[in-house]
């Protein structure tokens, strides 16, 4: 049995973002793929819709040099023959700042002969947001409106 | 073949929700049910664990005292034999407000003989804390902060 497509994507895409070292993503990635992370492209450029290999490497490439991937849980899994998703806790390092982050995220992804032809993210944006770009007080604020 | 759990629940929930006609929904939750809805608790008393068919009946019913479903597009889904994964986008009426609601989530769902035993909820809290907690200029104050 052959190993399924997520954990070669999972490891190549790690290893892209902790070592900066794309040639194992490169690959993986299908030429037309559809990729997008939902959330608030204005607080989080990362985010948004991208189309095709090149434009996905370079998002790839500018969540390699905001952070780094300390350890991520599996929380929940879903494998099909050219599908996977799951749930996923997060422990990033931000770079800038040297800032621990914790995020729980989900994502669901098609394969195509092994590459990833599409997938969308969706990120518990308020807790990244309250861990990132919100000041402090931002909860009391909102709690006092 | 017969119908995937994943639709009997979903329509039964729907109609508690809209309809608070609880008498579907309950046998299609397992006694020992484990149910989390990711994120923060303080702003949304809904969210959070709860173990045990009563627990999660309670949950069901004061999402119903808040929310309306107006309409629903499952933008990805997995189907197993027991197992349903799935990416959401609802749009909801608040029901103190009267006003529109649009939130994204993913759910990873387990059942046991037709019935949901586990279940994890992640949504796009900031997405949903903007259109209703938060004030219109909590974004500014992040921007400029």
């Amino acid at each position: 049995m052959t190993e399924h497509s997520l954990w070669r994507f999972s490891r190549a895409l790690h290893r892209a973002i902790n070592e900066r070292q794309f040639d194992q993503i490169e690959p993986l990635i299908d030429e037309e793929v559809e990729w997008t992370i939902h959330g608030p492209v204005d607080l989080f450029p990362c985010f948004g819709a991208r189309r095709g290999r090149e434009a996905v490497l370079q998002v790839i490439r500018q969540i390699a040099e905001r952070v780094r991937v300390h350890r991520f849980d599996r929380e929940s899994i879903m494998l099909g023959v050219e599908a996977a998703s799951s749930m996923l806790r997060y422990s990033l390092t931000l770079l800038e700042t040297n800032k621990p982050v914790r995020v729980r995220l989900a994502h669901f992804a098609q394969f195509r002969e092994g590459r990833l032809s599409s997938i969308r993210i969706l990120i518990d944006s308020l807790e990244l947001a309250e861990q990132t770009v919100y000041p402090p007080h931002m909860r009391t604020v909102a709690a006092s409106a």
